[in-house]
């Protein structure tokens, strides 16, 4: 059985071995009345709440490669990726629909782990998982979640309320999940361990851990706009400034790079911060009295938040962005984002 | 501009011909807060509305080839397998994010070929795009939807309902779209048109139209169950049996089969009809009465119902499925349903 392929135990056995896998809370609770098994899904949101609603895939060899990771973490990360959208609006997560592709060569046992990685994290992040599809994929793994919030009254965070006089600010560290990448990328193989500084940066890259309590408070605390750091900061801000029509200046010496990444990467550590991708960190930006009030709020807890700079007017001709360097040099950044195509 | 492809135009050019291309009723609408552009779509459903969710994907070289099919055609494909989910639901469809992964090597006229198609069907199925999601798949071509609908008050088709007495029931004609596969395998090739009869079968292949008008009247009509032929009569039949607790009889000589399929296809017809996949027609159940009030309600529409067979008790040891062959004489069938990867 271990060693069975999902071709030897067929598509309706690889789907009830998957379902076996999700904890109960996840594939029956409130609201839903048709979960995995029919033509489609039946859920009753709550009254009054609005719906959000995101959907990401990671693609083999583009996304992953699963000579690097372990099952379970790419079942986390599928998931985890959907979750920091929400937690980029402001909203409470409730409810997924997976899709894998796959080629058929897979080990059940395999699968069953990538289910148990994602059924694990859509338990504590109060998610159901009410169904999905199992394709044929002869061109390697494929998972795509879409995910389904709610948030109050259709109230959320978006990209385009920045204003002058703004912090800007991200959470957590940044950088460090590129340098996990870039630790696998030069040869590092294994079991993920938690013992050594390597392990914790390559952690970051496997396992991202959504930010949804700290993009709720945002919310509640009155932030002007947010968004999840999947580009980098220097690839994704600029997005959320186009959206609000403002500029912004950064400082370099302000940025919050964990203790390993500047170990590991004395040289790269500020391009790897600035223009490394993956953080799921999120970006936002608050009236500064907003800021202080986030500041203590999130004190007690594991999510700090840092103020790396501030929003400016839009002039005319003028820098979109700015960043003063670890010299106290002001400089105009080049911007732009990751773009799978080029 | 015609001839550049999806790598030229980048990630972010072709996300904007994208959303050109789609009509205006399809990116804007009611209860839609945030669309496509953000982190995550925002939407308000209807008070007293339940949510029915449905995701499905087309896999290049496991459910089109490009030789095959226009873009366009595969655009409107990609939405109506999704929509016909909620039609076996009886759900009226709402929102869709639709996730393309792209070569890049794809010309970018014919990706926004692809979205016209969907944007077509979307808009005269009151259905909104709502956003998605572009990402590099160098395996192949992948459209993957994920399909939001309501249904008032949490009523909905399920396949657990059919009792003995019921009336077993397909819409439209089956067959067809498994005969135009064949067609197309055959070496079919040049543009879709609509003269020669091989033409319509290569259509119902290309081109199924999802019975969303039927679903609803069979859930306001009080149908008992109800699924939709996407693995042949033979294959999804025993699924809906399966869920019920019953057992069905079928009559061969009552199938509905086009006139095109039993002249091109004078030997394979009936296996095409009961085991070809694709159809996308709905197979229901009803109480004869609730048959008979449907029949009349249809007979001025385009899409007729014709009764197939009538469910029984299930009793032990007992055959799940018996057919009367054209010959007069009733056998059990072997069932099974289409497997990935089997």
């Amino acid at each position: 059985m271990t060693g069975q392929t999902v071709r030897d135990a067929g598509e309706f056995g690889l789907i009830a071995a998957l379902e076996a896998a999700l904890p109960a809370a996840v594939v029956s609770g409130p609201g839903l009345r048709v979960g995995i098994g029919d033509d489609a899904a039946v859920w009753t949101p709550a009254v009054d709440e609005s719906l959000v609603i995101t959907t990401d895939s990671l693609m083999e060899s583009v996304h992953f490669r699963l000579g690097w990771t372990d099952w379970r973490s790419l079942g986390h990360k599928a998931l985890a990726v959907n979750l920091s959208d929400l937690a980029a609006m402001g909203a409470a997560p409730r409810l997924a629909v997976v899709t894998l592709g796959l080629r058929g060569s897979e080990r059940v046992a395999d699968v069953v782990d990538l289910y148990r990685g994602l059924g694990s994290l859509a338990a504590r992040s109060g998610v159901l998982i009410a169904g999905g599809d199992i394709v044929a994929s002869p061109g390697g793994l494929v998972i795509h979640v879409t995910l389904l919030g709610e948030t109050r009254g259709g109230r959320y965070l978006g990209r385009a309320g920045a204003r002058p006089g703004d912090v800007v600010a991200v959470s957590g560290t940044i950088g460090a999940a590129a340098a996990g990448y870039r630790i696998l990328l030069a040869g590092r193989r294994g079991p993920l361990g938690k013992a050594t500084t390597a392990d914790l940066l390559v952690a970051a890259h496997l396992r991202p851990e959504p930010r949804l309590a700290l993009g709720r408070e945002l919310l509640e605390a009155g932030a002007s706009a947010a968004m999840d750091l999947s580009d980098g900061l220097l690839g994704d801000l600029p997005k959320l400034l186009v959206a609000s029509g403002v500029s912004a200046r950064l400082e370099a010496a302000a940025l919050p790079v964990a203790a390993a990444l500047r170990a590991l990467f004395p040289d790269a550590w500020l391009e790897l911060a600035t223009r490394g991708g993956e953080d799921y960190e999120l970006l936002f930006t608050a009236a500064p009295a907003v800021f202080a009030a986030l500041c203590a709020a999130t004190a007690p807890t594991d999510t700090t938040v840092t103020a790396v700079g501030e929003i400016g007017e839009r002039s005319e001709g003028g820098p979109l962005l700015t960043m003063r360097g670890l010299d106290g040099e002001e400089r105009a950044v080049q911007t732009g984002a990751f773009d799978h195509f080029r």
